[in-house]
């Protein structure tokens, strides 16, 4: 605010009248005053937010990867029900996990003064610049943390429920256990392979680097993953999928191939229940996250100041044929 | 306007100072302005758009019925897509074909202001209602036509894609084929019915008003219709489903039933090539429905005058198995 003021050459009390909407202002004088704060970008929403006490615009941000997946709708209607049973919009952006197109979200959201930001960080990005992106409005991490301890985060087990999916693996006889799993720059992928590593080791199996094929990010780079594990002169006689999208390319290779592998995919599927080896999952519930970050968002809206949260959703194996499949 | 300054009891100049937010209005006044604007509610748009010209949010309201479902959420992305190409965000709800919550949506996005709205109109309000809140808001409607010849709309040829399903069907020797369809208020499924009845027709196969089941919006209605029509003393050799969420249904009760009753389904679904008998279905593109409604949006946005677009979009059928399978 006053670095406004300063570049307007104005009072503080002038700047105010101009964000406030007041009246008493000379036309080229708000004019100066709102060049200044269009040059100073990101400040001007914490500068309104300062000046009119916020919650006014009642809507709130949600930036995540892809609305068209599954597990990233599911969360913008949970999220979309809390918002509405505060009188919130939503404004929603799919960042594509490019951090420039995340960095302009934010700004974009900000510059529309939302009353909070909802964001899955994208990974490969500079957390202290969305960090100065977001400034003073309300912010809640979902499904990955923004590697700010002062954020308030919510999280899927993705540790625990790895290791769940290989021990259920493990314990049906599996000892080549193949892991596929997404850019090794995200949070969730890192955990889901060390689920992997640790649930081997638990059992004293020695792991096999040549059946672990990280940087899979989508259905097709899991297929074709899968069809050169299936291939290999030793091929795993199962597999630990480490999102939707991998299960589903891994299902398409194993059912081209026309092997019995066995498989546990992170992430429910919708008709996993319906194939012709029903899919064993670790499931969870993405639309309870979306209402659990929203709910705390709404708190910080509403001027609670309470330390950080951070909430640890479960997960819990739904055993349907695919991961009970002893090796060949 | 008018009704602005009169409530207000100051200029039709007064009132245009208050909304630019320019200076040299006295704050009384300006709060008189402000609270006939907030008691006339959804005019404050039209009024707000008149006197700036317009297109300043740069954003874009989207309502759909559920984000959660697949068949939306591709559209959003869609949407989202072409949005951001124009350099604006999408502020989108759910109206869960509740005509009140779209109502609330509608007038919710207008007072921010959206630069247009894309709208797929639930079915049982009053139109006119719809079109007063709209007023002079850019709006294209898509999925479903809006009951306004001078509405641009989107809509996918559900009457040739239903005929198409229930041709096949005919095609492959059933006579007794059941239909599923959605609520009889819904566009899509009056079309989609009248495709079902057409095609049998066509064929000369007397239509048996016993195996058509309307009204069933979700899987689990879905299902028990299915359930039902299965155990009629001459049950259906093969079923048409009239959406994604009844196909899943359908094919839950099918599998449980453990008969081999074929099925087309309108719209793909995800895994459908891999169930154990991989479901045919007429198949479309709703990420491309929403870029195409995105796309007129933006000419409009942008002053194109022209006369109302109507876009049929097509449909295909994708043979899997389960289309095929021969009456028993």
């Amino acid at each position: 605010m006053r670095d406004v003021a300063a570049a307007a050459g104005v009072s503080l009390k002038t700047v105010s009248r101009v964000v406030n909407g007041e009246s008493f202002v000379r036309p080229d004088t708000a004019e100066r005053v709102r060049d200044a704060i269009a040059r100073l970008g990101f400040q001007r929403n914490d500068l309104a937010r300062t000046l009119r006490g916020g919650g006014r615009t009642r809507s709130i941000g949600l930036i995540i990867e892809d609305v068209a997946n599954p597990f990233y709708s599911q969360i913008a209607r949970g999220v979309e029900d809390v918002a509405r049973a505060g009188g919130r919009l939503v404004i929603s952006g799919s960042s594509d996990e490019d951090p420039a197109r995340e960095l302009l979200l934010i700004r974009s959201l900000c510059e529309r003064r939302v009353d909070g930001l909802l964001i899955v960080p994208s990974q490969t990005g500079d957390p202290r610049r969305r960090a100065e992106l977001i400034a003073g409005t309300p912010a809640v991490f979902l499904d990955r943390p923004a590697d700010d301890p002062a954020a308030d985060t919510v999280l899927i087990d993705n540790l625990g429920g790895a290791r769940t999916a290989v021990d259920h693996l493990l314990a049906h006889g599996h000892r080549r256990i193949a892991c596929l799993v997404d850019l090794p720059e995200i949070f969730t992928a890192r955990q889901r392979h060390q689920g992997y590593l640790e649930a081997l080791a638990a059992h004293g199996v020695q792991a096999d680097p040549a059946l672990v094929r990280t940087g899979r990010h989508d259905v097709r780079g899991a297929g074709h993953a899968m069809t050169e594990l299936l291939a290999l002169p030793d091929p795993p006689t199962a597999v630990f999928a480490g999102n939707n999208l991998l299960t589903v390319g891994a299902l398409r290779a194993i059912g081209a191939a026309g092997t019995r592998t066995a498989l546990v995919g992170f992430d429910d599927v919708e008709l996993a229940d319906l194939l012709a080896t029903p899919v064993t999952v670790i499931a969870h519930e993405p639309a309870d996250m979306g209402r659990q970050a929203a709910e705390l968002l709404e708190g910080r809206i509403r001027g609670d100041t309470g330390p950080p949260a951070r909430i640890l959703l479960p997960t819990r194996l739904v055993a349907r044929g695919s991961g009970e499949i002893p090796p060949g």
